[in-house]
């Protein structure tokens, strides 16, 4: 894909953000690639190939949300970067990736991703109006997360990422959280006083809450692997209490 | 490597194109490049350091094949690179790396990715011409992929790749199979009809076969790992039928 | 991180050293990029990330250290890349980055190499003079190496780096040997005579001794992991005869 890339656009600079996702985990793609968004400059072309529908019907797609540009099959990985598109009110285009002329002339069924989601991308690093790449859509497939629901003395969240050092992050943001100290938290069978700053404000091995990286409640041992300690998987549900 | 690269030639573009080679594996290695090499721009430079005799009398080369640069010890890793270019009626020049001009000062015998491999693709990629760098030689070492064999019904092809997905791919090409609907693969006692154009045409679990992203039957499990749920490994033989 | 980097210093080069670290590990950190720096040109930025303080009162800090530069946490990661620069007499500039006009709008808790070192080592990159990063600081945490000690017969080493092959690097340099081949290694109950070029002058399976990448002794099973089949772990003695 890198060496497509560079053959159609020299100056470009690519970054890869993530090689570790789960095979054909739409939706952990998704997630990593939305959390990572907002620190990217203006006009950065997002490539994606999270494809096990590679080589089917499914639509191959491009999409200008805002400022940002991304490039992926139409498999529900778009949704929660358009969600947060549409909230603010951005410019939206998203076409039907259906004009060869912007691919790799040979085209096998079964790697997209180097065949026409490089070459895509490269195009619009370059400079190509996406709606030169094909026919302006509006109804690409969306599979919305799972949103925390709302209790009666607090919110039940979900686990929605489990990152490398085993931490949990949920789906609640801190900000939905009127009150971090008096806040408690329970999963896997357990009880979480508090959400404290970061990781350091506790000893070893303790289960803690913080604010992760993107400002939502994230679950952690101290310098171990919540996840294998407590056996916390994706999905999970965290009941998060407001003590008053 | 990428510091000493970027010393000598500040403005070269450097693609990792894998770190999963198992160590030493020297044709796996040269597997992984001999398929990407088609996708990168002409004047690449190609440096791979699979080097089990590193620092013994195991000469480093550098070659021009058309119009592509590789430098790499002379270990049978340029073998399937060569052949093409030689079917190609290509430009090939193939040198010794004997001038200590074009490498670090110090030489470690350990490790010549850095101290030899590194600057020299730098100063090939900043426009040192190839004779430069060293000796012309017509012997490289040459280390042959195994080849399919004609059967009275087909082929008996091998496992030639196993990717981070569990997919095998063999050494046949589809275009060496007149009508892939007619067409029966029998591997590690399964038995498969047809070879259909993508992972996706199938139910997840099911054994398939398709064509890889170079052309080549592949082996692979839906949304699945075919090398670890049927025992594949490199090598293995496949035998092909062709049904009429 | 890299996305933040761009939007600062759009013509940077960024190269990952190593994203291999064992978690919270600020020692293997620190030497593996110790065993890079010298490699990197002048003007280098090297941004150090393994921070299992983050969000507590440990010092976020960058060094001038000769001509290359630094940016991590003040955990001791700096040690021996400081005292190198001290032994050679270089410039040594450490200041306390206490100026947020150089960070991301909003610092998280739990992820300050992408809110604090990431954009302070971009605005370095792009000239932005230490100075006015912080204050000026003399007494970064120093966590020393441990170094070999000096026996009747040799030295007492210990293992400091075990590398993804499985060798075993120790913190004694070749050039404190005086005859490699007459030279005795015991490690893990195991003797061994010599210290050899390179691991092909001995046999698959051989346990030896090698120069390592950077000037070390080196234990390295031939074409195997001598940590895996020795159980060698880090900081584990080596004890070093010269033979006469």
């Amino acid at each position: 894909m890198k060496g497509v890339i560079y053959g159609i656009s020299p100056d470009v600079k690519i970054v890869d953000i993530t090689h570790e996702i789960p095979a054909q985990d739409v939706r952990t793609g998704s997630i990593a690639l939305w959390r990572a968004v907002p620190y990217f400059p203006a006009g950065s072309v997002h490539v994606a190939v999270v494809d096990p529908g590679v080589g089917t019907a499914r639509r191959p797609i491009a999409a200008k949300l805002g400022d940002q540009y991304f490039v992926m099959p139409d498999n529900g990985f778009i949704t929660p970067m358009l969600e947060d598109a549409e909230s603010a009110g951005e410019e939206i285009i998203i076409v039907h990736l259906d004009n060869p002329e912007y691919w790799l002339d040979t085209v096998y069924t079964t790697f997209h991703g180097r065949d026409i989601f490089a070459p895509v991308g490269a195009h619009l690093a370059a400079g190509v109006p996406i709606t030169k790449l094909g026919t302006v859509i509006h109804d690409p497939i969306r599979k919305p997360l799972p949103r925390p629901q709302k209790t009666e003395q607090g919110y039940r969240a979900n686990i929605l990422v489990i990152d490398i050092f085993g931490n949990c992050s949920t789906n609640l943001r801190v900000a939905q959280v009127p009150n971090l100290a008096k806040t408690t938290l329970k999963i896997a069978g357990q009880s979480i006083h508090g959400i404290i700053p970061s990781y350091g404000h506790r000893s070893p091995g303790d289960l803690v809450a913080v604010t992760d990286s993107e400002g939502f409640v994230e679950v952690a041992v101290v310098n171990g692997s919540a996840a294998r300690t407590f056996g916390i998987q994706l999905d999970d549900p965290v009941e998060v209490f407001f003590d008053e």
